[in-house]
């Protein structure tokens, strides 16, 4: 199961592959199933979550009850509330399974530890969170370019696996559209 | 010039002090003056800044030719199209002083011998990026929660200082706003 992350670790640095066959104890393997919860708004947030296979949403509860997601995370993805991880503080989000998601994930405390016995960690999440505050940056531009209706072309032009693989209904949320605005701009574009 | 940084790293992690000194040979120390550009959209992005003193705004060209600022970054922030500057690859983002602004900056080059001469500025850089990560989820989920007005409330709330300091076209533009309907939200907001 370790080898998804060292082949993903491989692709940002190179560790020594010894050290990273040192890896694996600071590791838990986990499934989950559909529609399981893997961290839950307002509670304590101890892990972060490498996604091995499957995939997830990360929403907030509005204050009208709906569920808002804000993001999704699939294979390779790193998922967790990172504030509340990183602070010890109550998480913002909740991350749920959209399918079964296999996942291996490591609490602060070990992450403590392993950043202790392999320091060479740090270049991996270095590299690795400097990407994803760059996407971030970029989804922020995307999100004052373009129309909603654009907003959708261009993820299904980008990700369209993606876009095959997530329910309807939080694809719509995801985009901020209602599920119904979603089904007329498919019927446009599928015609 | 350089304790500025140290004290920021501080902020995030121990890194022996000898080491710490050993840093500044790194850094190139620079000056720019109000509205000149430190990154140009289209061009090569080799450098990162640490801002010591001043304002920058971040922002792209829009197809009308209008500039769509996405960002700031005051004292202690790092700003950067870290994309391109992580992959080599053209900018996407330009960078401008606010005002008067002082950086530290470091090319990539140079931060790859940064890097193997003091391996412990990744753990630096992995806490720094996880956190604007964290920060960006936060400014999406913001974005999804909030009206317009709501949040030129939330900004003026959590960033008054920051709010004074920015002129009134770059905020505009950041909320997303014309500049009329941010001057008609000031006026209400005050009255």
């Amino acid at each position: 199961m370790i080898e998804h992350l060292i082949t993903h670790i491989n692709k940002f640095c190179s560790i020594n592959p010894e050290k990273l066959n040192a890896l694996a104890p600071f590791f838990t393997h986990k499934i989950y199933k559909k529609k399981e919860l893997l961290l839950r708004e307002g509670h304590r947030c101890y892990e972060k979550f490498f996604i091995v296979k499957g995939c997830v949403n990360i929403f907030y509860l509005r204050q009208n009850g709906i569920e808002q997601t804000v993001d999704f995370a699939i294979e390779n993805w790193w998922a967790s509330d990172f504030l509340a991880f990183q602070d010890g503080s109550v998480a913002q989000f909740s991350i749920r399974a959209v399918e079964r998601t296999e996942v291996l994930y490591i609490t602060a405390d070990h992450q403590l530890e392993l950043l202790k016995a392999i320091p060479e960690m740090n270049e991996y999440f270095h590299l690795l969170f400097q990407r994803s505050y760059a996407a971030a940056q970029m989804r922020l531009r995307f999100l004052y370019e373009f129309s909603k209706e654009e907003l959708y072309h261009h993820f299904s032009e980008h990700f369209p696996a993606f876009m095959q693989r997530v329910p309807q209904y939080l694809l719509a949320s995801f985009l901020g559209f209602t599920p119904e605005y979603l089904s007329e701009i498919r019927k446009k574009h599928l015609s």
